[in-house]
Order: structure tokens, then C-alpha cells, then sequence
């Protein structure tokens, strides 16, 4: 399959790339590198990448930031810049997507743990994950032929030594593992499901 | 208590207020009818409600647009839109009101059966939904001394008529039996809960 991997050069998409390269044709798609470069907050930039793409079978975005910071000095337009980044960038990603998506095509988004379970000034994250969960739960009754499903993972391992903090007691799982359920995901037969890997 | 609806001539906000004006003092907010009037989408309209209120004892909000299209039709600013007005809207009111709330205090935001069971149309507000219990669940965790949770109600009986087909076999609950939940919310001793109604 032609799978575009937006987030490429991040940990997880670099081990998701890995994970398929060897049965499928990636394009890898990054803000700054990558075989093309991409702002999912920029409509236009969106656009300008599904025309030079063309057709493809399949979109994985392995990409998003949230706002982190302490619930009673967040502002609203700090709280909306996790909305308009791993939120609305990736449900972009979706709604123009589904026009370059060939028929039997899949996406794969990018939630986390979080949704379910809170660690300190994480507020933003959880809500981004919740909704980002009920878009896939919500838009696969509505893709017609396509299919979308979003993987959840822990605290990576890699990432340890830089937020290690915030997820006391945590288990972690390295990126080699959490790139499977991107696998499953894109080659599997189910829609609308989270996959979770912790 | 010193208790502000925001929504207050709303189908549910109307029998929130009639479910709890004998016991408390209602302050009723709207877009343009109450005591004050509010745009839960402007950062300084919602600053200058609260200072006009001055310190009260719960913010509750029985308000919030979403956008309902076909997923293959909706655009991103459209999708947009219902982060910003009943998503973005809401998380305002708790942002800006964690500063006005008494010890002790309350917030009970509104989401809805949709966050879990799916509509034709509805992929923004199971999107938004989510990110609201997401958001109720983790800042009950930050939000020291006060509570906040959410009422998620199905259709209201009082709506079948005009929203009804949307609702194809769901059990709709009336206004008055959804404002139990509200002053279960507001009196009672639980925070981080969402308080279905269906």
C-alpha cells in the first residue's frame, strides 16, 4: 500500500515507519523534513500536501502537541492551542484526507493514555485525547468505504528521561511496540476502534 | 447558595433553575435574556460577567453550540466551530471562574448522550463531548478545593419534535428529569463525575 506517515522523523513515526517499510511504499511527511513538509494547523499547507501526494491508501498521523501547565494558570487561548494542534490538525488531516483516500483506505490517528487516565497539568491532553477518541468513535459510521481507527500509547520508554516525571509510576513501552498497533490498524479489517497499548 | 446558570432560558437551563430556585439564589445568565447577558465564545464578555457577579458558590452551564453535517461536507472551520462555542466556551467558564468560585464550590458543565452513542451528522459533537468529559475528568483532579462535573443528557422529550429524527429509537428524558442531575451535581459530594441521564 502508498501510506503516507505525517510526524515521520518523531519517535513513534520513525518506528512506524520501520515497522512497515518493508511491505508497503511510505511517503514521510515532517514539519521541517521528510519526503514533504507539512503545518497540520494550516489549512492551505494540508491542502498542498494531498495535491502533490495524490491518491494514497492509507494516512497515519503520529503528530500533535498539547498545551501542559497547571489547571489554574491555563489560559483559554493556551487550552486552544491544543484544540487547533493534535486536535484539529489531525481531524483536518481527516476531512481533506478523505478525498485522496483510494477505496479500502484507512487512517490511523494519534490519541494517548491520557484520555483515561490524568497526570498533573495534563488537563489539555486529556480533553484533546477524549475528543480525538470520539472523532474516530463518531466518523467511522460515516466514511463510507474507508476506515479509521486511532492507537493510544503510554509514556514511551524513549521519552522517559524527558517526561518520565509527569507519569509516576507509569509502565512505559518503547516504540518498536506501540508501531505494531499502527499495523494492526492499517492492515486489519476494523473501523472506529482505539487502540491501546498499555 | 449563590448559584449562576448560564443558559438559563434554555429547554434545560429553564427547569435547572425551577429545579433549584426554592433552595437557592439562581443569578440567570443567557446570550440576550436574564439577569445578565454573556458570549461564552469572547474571552472579555465571560471577564465581564464574573466581575458583575462578583464571588459565587457554583457556575453551572447548560449551554453550547456544535455543528451537525455530513462528515464528507463539513469543512475544518466548521468543525472549528463547535470547539470554539460549546467546547472552548465551557472550559472558558472554568478557566475564568476557578477565580470567582467560594471554597467549596461547583461547577457542572453540560455534555451529552453523543459522546458515546453516535448520530448521523453528529461527529463534531461526539468529538466535543468527549473532549468535555475528558476535561471534567482530568481538572477535577487539579481544581483544589472545588468540584466540577458534567450532565449528559439524551435528546429531550421537549426536542423529539424537532430533533427527533436525528434520534432515530433513542429514549428521550425530559427537562425535568435532567435538572435532578444538576442538583445532584451541585449538592452533593462527588467531583470528576459525568452524570448521564439516559
Amino acid at each position: 500500500m502508498k501510506v503516507i506517515i505525517i510526524g515521520a522523523s518523531g519517535t513513534i513515526g520513525k518506528a512506524v515507519a520501520e515497522q512497515l517499510q518493508a511491505d508497503h511504499e511510505i511517503i514521510r511527511v515532517g514539519k521541517t523534513q521528510g519526503d514533504f513538509q507539512v503545518d497540520i494547523t494550516d489549512e492551505a499547507s494540508v491542502a498542498a500536501l494531498f495535491a502533490q501526494t495524490g491518491k494514497v491508501d492509507a494516512i497515519i498521523s503520529t503528530t500533535g502537541g498539547v498545551h501542559y501547565g497547571p489547571l489554574s494558570e491555563t489560559t483559554t487561548e493556551q487550552f486552544n492551542s491544543g484544540l487547533q494542534n493534535k486536535l484539529l490538525g489531525q481531524v483536518r488531516l481527516v476531512l481533506l484526507g478523505q478525498k485522496i483516500l483510494n477505496p479500502g483506505g484507512s487512517f490511523t490517528l494519534t490519541t494517548g493514555i491520557l484520555a483515561q487516565q490524568p497526570i498533573r497539568t495534563g488537563v489539555n491532553a486529556t480533553a484533546v485525547n477524549g475528543a480525538l477518541e470520539g472523532f474516530v468513535l463518531a466518523a467511522a459510521n460515516e466514511l463510507s468505504g474507508l476506515r479509521i481507527n486511532a492507537v493510544s500509547p503510554t509514556v514511551l520508554t524513549e521519552s522517559l528521561g524527558k517526561y518520565g516525571a509527569f507519569f509516576p509510576g507509569f509502565e512505559s513501552a518503547d516504540a518498536k511496540r506501540v508501531a505494531l498497533a499502527y499495523r494492526r490498524s492499517l492492515e486489519g479489517i476494523e473501523t472506529g476502534k482505539v487502540y491501546r497499548v498499555w
